[in-house]
């Protein structure tokens, strides 16, 4: 039950009472049935007229047909394998024969429903016991609906299992390697200065200083040299919140390594939201966003075109990396794997999610 | 053991002693060698130059190496990797370096054979106990060899255990939504009428009036309206025999909803056979034929053509359907599938097969 | 443990004190990284700026990330996801975090190393007790390298497990009919001589006189009759090496059937050197080479291309029969498998490799 050894055994073991990330909001439609797997389970997303959410189990409680190739009615679903109907609590509302027999339908007629909701920009589904399903526990992230920031969003599926690529995220040591000609812009050297990792309620802080950052093209001030400052919160069972900013070179040590001053006016700064989605035990979805502030953007819109061609560069760095790993882990060898530094990230994060599925279990 | 919860566990029990559809009469050149597999067995069919069929293991009882991709040598087979010839009872016959050196063949080389018939234009592999083998327990098809109708053939092959496939064959009330843009003409509504379900010795009979039936293009009446008879037997493994007439409205009732009178000729008349055969767990091979009477073929050529282009699109709509319902069944979510009316047919059938199989493990 | 039945269950057993071939040896240049998967495990092989050779385990200690997806630095290897450096002997000689604190690298972070050897062409890798490598247990072939041949090299990959490829280059009885339109040059008669077998230490040697051969296109004389005299040794964990010369019709019975005279010149002559690395259960590498002596060659360049193309057509039959044959076996019919006069090259060599897995067991 120790997930923290990151086998693929353990990887089994899901957070139920948890938001999942579904999709991003622009890929509901007002018509479309958004079908997705979460956790090993199929979950159909879609909404109704009125704007509201609506997340069930992607099969009818019948056949185990999935209802995402049925056929909205109103904001109802019909089952087009033989006609059920359900409406939007999950409620089986007609059955065709029995409708014409003027039978009722049985109240075991139903599908499971999720809890969802639609915040910054992201579709959430909550796996587990619907009424502990509290709002308050999305991550308060920023999107790329938010007018302050200027962001472009896009998905990779992966065929790794999720602990692998929340290990990536909750890393920061990679970047000088995996994404030596991407986000390290070339520097290895940059890249070392150790993070500050916090433990959170139901994730962990990270924060680091780069001191003399590489420039990337897209800075305004050309000829001065930069702090980089990165935090990010990271949250179960794998959001990404991170702010970056470029600060005129000696800010990191006039704010002691800590924030910098909230008044002062970085070079450029820009947000990132990422969220790692379980689909089955082998297979996640990984959403990302990228992009400078708005004012930045409103000065030179080819900014955001530039961090976005970077991104996309080094995100698939990322999924070559790891499913090559993935492909390795499979073997099982039996080789072991040692620590290192960079690893407080990952192994702080694996003991909050090993916690909490823990509480989960017993309780 | 209890094969009615359609779970793939269960799937994994067949029906030996019975026949099972290996090819359409015409896949059978008078030359080639055709591999298929049944029930997870390697199944070798080939006509000897008199027209008799041979059906038998298709692995060399040496090292198991496919006998379809070895030679014939008259009637006798030569395993293309080391040579041995066996005749058309399963016998080596020749081991070539025993051969040479004046070594008579061990009676243990052998390889299975199985009783096998040409009738209806299918070929029938029994699986089961040889002695067994009882021809009469061929469902008594009309195949597209019948000089009475005029009907095309063809066959797909599913990513799907039989048993999914069964369950839709003998089910009626999925027309009027998997079909509605094929069979059922875009009318939900009339097809609701419940069938007759008996029970067989080994199947089941389904028996239903369609009142008002949406007219088909192909009707020679174009300006009335038409009562559709359907009946068909359905039988283990899963083959299909169904007559379906077209008759004037308020046959159904003057019938009391029981088969029209023989003597009354419908305005259109068709029928159809078809077969499931599990090749393994996961994969199941399905023949089907449909056609008009031949008299009305004659009248009108294009008939045939219409209703191909028309089973064609339908069965491929059953196709996706049922391999979508699969891929949630692999799943494995424990939730529970509800019955319902419509299930009349596919339980009793699910019984019938249990029953034969439990007898069979029994015996 | 029984791995002469060769089921697929018994395949998973390995020799592990044994040369394994990982390469050719123009497949590794001066500079890449060469991977390779041999008997379920990642290895990674590459040539040290001075010619000597490195061959570890493909994954870093850290993650299992593959080094071979790493950068070479120098004679060291860096793993390009959080850029631990391995130098040649698998010790972990930098992480960059613990480098900037001026922290020693701990002794744990090694990679497995094994012993390597270049030879006859191929680079060899030992995957047991690194103690007990002995370069005088690599087979004596003659490859490409010979000067006194001109052979070509190449590799095909099976999804077969290795001990069915063993058991193909085993035996002589199948040429005469896999192999009936390429090696047997259309005459199944002329090959079932019945080899003699022997067993080695580490394996067994076979040897054949194929009296009035059939004559092949590239031999000097057009107009007499020929025995082929073959003979090689095949050893442990399948690497094949032979001799064959066609020699004056005659010269077999001169011979009392043993080896022809040291001092005759055969009329032509090849070797081909031959090698099967299980990669994993189910996948295989077979590597081979064939070409007639260089004399040969100088005289008549298009010989070496006529018996290279006349190779890959009969290796190709090869794959396709064993391919189809695993396919079979993978359905586990629990049919028996005979066994015939032609198996005891297969039965002898599986014997000696079974003797030594158990003796390894039991040390």
């Amino acid at each position: 039950m120790d997930i923290i050894k990151g086998t693929s055994a353990d990887s089994r073991l899901w957070l139920h009472n948890c938001w999942y990330v579904a999709a991003w909001s622009n890929e509901l439609t007002a018509e479309n049935l958004y079908a997705i797997r979460i956790t090993n389970k199929p979950v159909l997303v879609y909404r109704k007229h009125n704007g509201q959410l609506v997340a069930m189990a992607d099969q009818c409680c019948h056949r185990h047909m999935p209802l995402s190739k049925g056929r909205r009615e109103g904001d109802d679903i019909r089952c087009m394998y033989h006609g059920l109907k359900f409406n939007t609590v999950g409620r089986c509302i007609e059955v065709p024969t029995m409708k014409l027999q003027g039978d009722e339908v049985p109240p075991a007629f139903v599908v499971n429903t999720y809890p969802v909701a639609e915040k910054h920009d992201w579709i959430w589904v909550w796996m587990g016991e619907p009424e502990k399903a509290d709002e308050a526990l999305i991550p308060p992230t920023t999107g790329p609906d938010d007018p302050h920031w200027c962001m472009h969003k896009g998905h990779l599926d992966y065929q790794a299992n999720y602990l692998m690529i929340n290990d990536n995220l909750t890393d920061l040591g990679h970047i000088a390697y995996t994404h030596l000609n991407s986000f390290a812009g070339g520097r290895s050297d940059a890249y070392f200065n150790q993070p500050r990792v916090q433990k959170l309620d139901r994730g962990i802080r990270i924060t680091r200083w780069n001191t003399d950052a590489p420039r990337r093209a897209y800075q305004r001030s050309q000829d001065s040299h930069f702090d980089q400052f990165m935090t990010y919160d990271f949250i179960v069972p794998g959001v990404l919140m991170m702010y970056q900013g470029m600060y005129t070179a000696g800010t990191a040590q006039a704010s002691d390594f800590g924030p910098p001053p909230e008044d002062l006016d970085p070079d450029t700064a820009s947000f990132t939201s990422q969220a790692v989605t379980p689909m089955t035990d082998g297979t996640s979805r990984y959403f990302f966003s990228w992009g400078p502030r708005m004012s930045e953007h409103q000065q030179n819109p080819q900014i955001v075109e530039g961090m976005w061609k970077l991104a996309n560069k080094a995100f698939m760095e990322d999924k070559l990396t790891i499913e090559a790993q993935q492909l390795n882990v499979n073997l099982q060898t039996a080789s072991p794997m040692v620590s290192i530094t960079d690893d407080r990230g990952p192994t702080m994060f694996r003991r909050v999610l090993d916690t909490l599925i823990r509480e989960e279990l017993a309780s």
